[in-house]
């Protein structure tokens, strides 16, 4: 069971990442509950407690409304992602939610093929365990705290 | 079943890295079954529907002939790869043959000990699920378009 | 059963990797079992058979050591890893003890928030396949053959 929960997991993960890094964003909020937490914060900020993050919604139509945002604006200089993902570790599991932390690269690749590690760190991740796993909660915490352009796609 | 052929998907790209990475570049094309195809191409080439991409076998002994061409012209500067790739996401699987697709990070280190990100994207696969998996189809679809050095090493 | 001293492999470098990247390091020599062989060397002189490498030990004793020297001195600057693993090769298994090959990559964040490409290689380990496994081995063979600042956390 533990092992079968940490491949549902991994596979959760790489759905995840593939639907940002195929450029399917609207895909993205699908893979949360509707009451869902979803932070982007820095380690530094992580550890001081502060909730905020640089990024920051409680709900699915907020992620919903922050794709829209990106399709509509597209301000920011064209971009791909490429997470690479470790294994999850699986903290706990109660009442059908896992809670589990998953390492984190991504190299970001310019419109004119600069490629750069643009983030690394890890998911502080609560996950309902149903026949299509959903995060309830997911939370980005990265390890650099400087980002050199605007924090666009969603991590 | 699901779980399992993907473990086997996981461990043949394991090993089809190792081979690579460790400089036993003669075990590379049997990773492939005889007519197979293997391709190097960029995501903007890929979306335009281009087959040719920036490397283009359809055999294995094709591979045979690029990597003893390797061997004997050794014109490139000397440098090894290290493979770091994502968990397969299994798309489908009908008459033995497995879709998947796999995200990958390249990072090559140069002889003066140099190291860079060198290539990133992921795999478009067919694999023949056999007692030892074979790949029917490989595609590397490169999310970067350029590549400061001439491609010498198999992706 | 390979399939689950896979998942186990996988899990005990997870939980590794995490120790250290979340800088909890006094658990680190927990991995290894008491009369451990812990590595760091290049491939350079990896194939060159010199044993003794960048860093070297042969305890777990010593590994104590070394974590109550980085927490004493604390000269080196500030500074966290991130290890992205791959999935490990397992080479053979004889008397409970699991011969295997890990790909690593370690990205790392210095406190003012630089990046960087730190290391790229693999373990060779020799892993007790206990109830909780534990680290006979690990060699740490790494592609690059300089590093830009002391060599101060675990690989």
């Amino acid at each position: 069971m533990a092992g079968d929960a940490l491949l549902r997991l991994a596979r959760l993960n790489a759905a995840y990442a593939d639907a940002i890094d195929s450029d399917r964003l609207e895909e993205w909020p699908g893979f949360f509950v509707e009451a869902c937490r979803y932070v982007i914060t820095t380690a530094e900020n992580h550890r001081a407690g502060l909730a905020a993050g640089l990024v920051w919604a409680d709900s699915r139509a907020m992620l919903d409304d922050r794709v829209a945002a990106l399709r509509r604006a597209n301000i920011f200089e064209r971009q791909c992602y490429r997470h690479i993902l470790g294994l999850p570790l699986l903290r706990g599991e109660a009442d059908g939610v896992a809670t589990a932390e998953t390492p984190f690269l991504v190299v970001r690749t310019m419109r004119d093929g600069r490629m750069d590690l643009f983030a690394a760190g890890r998911y502080l991740d609560r996950v309902l365990l149903a026949e299509a796993p959903l995060f309830v909660e997911r939370i980005a915490v990265c390890d650099n705290t400087r980002f050199d352009t605007l924090l666009a796609l969603p991590l």
